[in-house]
């Protein structure tokens, strides 16, 4: 018999991370991290997973867009969705229905590329490769072939394309090597949550050192003489050799995130990040320009691989911030590591959340095998919330991510976790109990 | 006992429009033009009525999404809210943990735009004023306190705002009288669907000339010597006075869009429509410096005031083309209407779908009376479809819309139609007789 995807399974699963204000920044004050997580069956018993990360209310609403688009894929044979990943990633895209609820932005996009990462989980378990090495494993042309290039072609054709991936090959075998050994560069932003006070933030920040990081990231936006208080402290904790961003989680306009950041230009931060709304293209080119050398970096609440195209073009950013979970899963990332790589600039992945660190180091490190080929000016983000509660969390080893060698993209949870957790009726929200992880 | 918003119903309600392939373009081969429909109800008894506009597959996450928000606003005083809905806006499009799902994109913020009218609806028709006049009653500082600038500042602040709508305040009165006495212009998409055939592309053209139209809407895009030989046919049917507008809905890429247009170009094409990507800024205004004089025109999939402030400093559109659901409600039209303003490009809604030309006749004759002062160059879309279903339809007369006098905003649906086109229950869903509408 033919094997089918059988069925996709969607979970509402809630932590209540805003009790301990983990998380908390100028536009999030209270988040409690959560996901739509997806489990994709096929008939024959095997599965995939993934997941689209959410901060509380309105998760139910992202399961929903994840049932309705359900139906392109349940009951197709797996052979032909593990083929080409990419027909199934435009046809979830590109339904003429529901693209109305976006096109290719918000829930709907999202949902999209949840059950996206969830095919490559399934195609990578079922390869025995972690994803990064299935991706990395790929010819240039079978990469290429996976990448919609429709609103793309001014910045970046099939060839050009073609010609970076083939660049890419010489030296692979030494990066993965290297990758198994070293594993890539992580930054942390365990210290710099805004509800975090003074001596957490210094006790954090010297541990962060310690812990072998040279780039940690602190929230700003809220209050400008406790931003400079706390930069200070920062600064002061670390010395004058660790890199510091700051992340302003989209609180200012244009004019008022330069008038802030020169405020703050005598603490040497590194980047800024998220000055003002990620749809403004050319709202962040003039903060390059007004703030330069500091750079810019945006990303995580980029909504399409067409919006970085034009983050690009524009000169806008210093630093792309991919997310696993934000665009239409590993296809569209794929897009935007190739424009990223044509326009020279570095990828630093945005992570944390639930299981945002587990799923887009694949990512990093398929490009720094495939695509980019080097670490150079590269880290991936790196908190400590919630690793607990997947099968096969990131490892962190002298502030680096340790290469993940299971088959798959990391995105399992537990079962005691997503019973605990599920929402608005397991434990963990009808009792004050502790959790304690099941696994 | 003071009045309070009491719920918020939310109603999925499909029409099987892709049974006669009306509203069908190249990227929307079969719309089922179908609604979220919101009524708001106070403990008094009295409602306003608001609609998000789907089409078809999906409306479900749609009514999620909205009632998602509800808890935002039920429970609150209605005096509170109707004094400023703005401040109801920013709540529903700021929540700190729903805005992860767009932000400020997409279907949470369409939701949020569906309750922002229903208030504006409620509010006028406590009035006793159709919405256009409602506004057109409020002060300037009134209205510039209803926008959000935290975006928009670089481009227009609260200062130039004010400007604009005290300028407007000469001959208001005059220009009240002729909305009253001429109505408002309208053109027509009724003859330009890709699934028509010639004899009635060519029929229903020539009616438009009759009826009054004197620009008319073609979709294209599917087919290039199809697409010749429809505008060919157009042409010769209403002769070379009438302006015959073309639409792409988003197929191209940038250059694409380029080459395709130059071959219309011997029929006069006065604006093509959504070339490409609605995100995409910069693209637009690439095609706009290659194809000019044809003019450029967007709006119904652009998602917030942010991306139409870009469209605008970019010099990337001729033609602002507001959308009454795509974005957060009266509030952020408003904001829209006056960044136009500002760069004094022209305003002409999309409507058509369900509703949307109820809706948006308010923001255009609004903005006559009270923005930009004129009707030159501008234009509202007209489709004739489903409008039965409405208890306050709009009327054309001389290929004019008759300036709505009944108080509110023009959204209330028949309940006749609200039962039998209920999805999936409704009678038209389980059985194929044919509906009358109850009105």
């Amino acid at each position: 018999m033919t094997e089918l995807i059988s069925s996709i399974e969607t979970h509402d699963i809630r932590f209540p991370t805003s009790r301990e204000r983990d998380g908390s920044d100028a536009m999030n004050p209270f988040p409690d991290y959560s996901a739509a997580y997806i489990v994709l069956r096929t008939s024959d018993g095997a599965e995939g997973y993934g997941l689209v990360f959410t901060v509380g209310r309105g998760t139910e609403v992202q399961v929903a867009a994840v049932e309705a688009l359900s139906d392109l894929v349940v009951g197709h044979a797996v052979a032909d969705v593990l083929a080409d990943p990419g027909a199934v990633a435009r046809r979830l895209t590109g339904d003429s229905q529901i693209r109305w609820l976006g096109p290719y932005k918000g829930v709907v996009h999202m949902a999209a590329g949840g059950i996206v990462n969830a095919i490559w989980d399934l195609a990578a378990r079922r390869a025995g490769k972690p994803l990064w090495k299935l991706l990395a494993d790929l010819s240039p042309r079978q990469l290429v072939a996976q990448v919609d290039f429709r609103y793309l072609r001014d910045a970046l054709t099939e060839d050009q394309a073609l010609d970076i991936l083939e660049a890419a090959e010489a030296g692979r075998a030494d990066r993965e090597r290297s990758l198994l050994e070293d594993g890539y560069p992580a930054y942390t932003t365990t210290p710099g949550w805004l509800g975090y006070d003074e001596d957490k933030l210094v006790r954090l920040c010297r541990q962060a050192v310690a812990d072998g990081f040279s780039l940690i990231k602190l929230k700003v936006g809220a209050d400008l003489a406790e931003d400079q208080r706390r930069l200070r402290l920062a600064r002061e904790a670390v010395g004058p050799d660790i890199r510091i961003a700051v992340d302003a989680n989209q609180i200012w306009g244009v004019d008022e995130a330069v008038r802030w950041m020169e405020q703050l230009r005598q603490f040497d931060p590194y980047w800024i990040e998220e000055p003002t709304s990620p749809d403004d293209v050319l709202g962040h080119a003039a903060v390059r320009r007004a703030l330069a050398p500091i750079r810019v970096a945006t990303g995580e609440h980029v909504q399409n691989a067409v919006v970085f195209k034009q983050l690009l073009m524009a000169e806008a950013v210093d630093v792309v911030q991919i997310d696993a979970c934000r665009v239409g899963g590993v296809n569209e990332n794929l897009a935007i590591l190739l424009l990223a790589a044509r326009f020279g600039v570095p990828v630093c992945p945005h992570a944390g959340g639930v299981g945002l660190c587990e799923l887009v180091q694949h990512l990093a490190m398929f490009d720094y095998v495939g695509v980019s080929a080097t670490v150079r000016d590269r880290s991936i983000e790196y908190v400590d919330h919630l690793h607990e509660h997947f099968v096969d969390p990131v490892r962190i080893r002298d502030g680096r991510y340790v290469t993940p060698t299971a088959p798959g993209m990391s995105a399992q949870m537990h079962a005691g976790s997503l019973d605990a957790f599920r929402f608005p009726d397991g434990p963990q929200w009808t009792s004050t109990s502790p959790f304690v992880p099941a696994a």
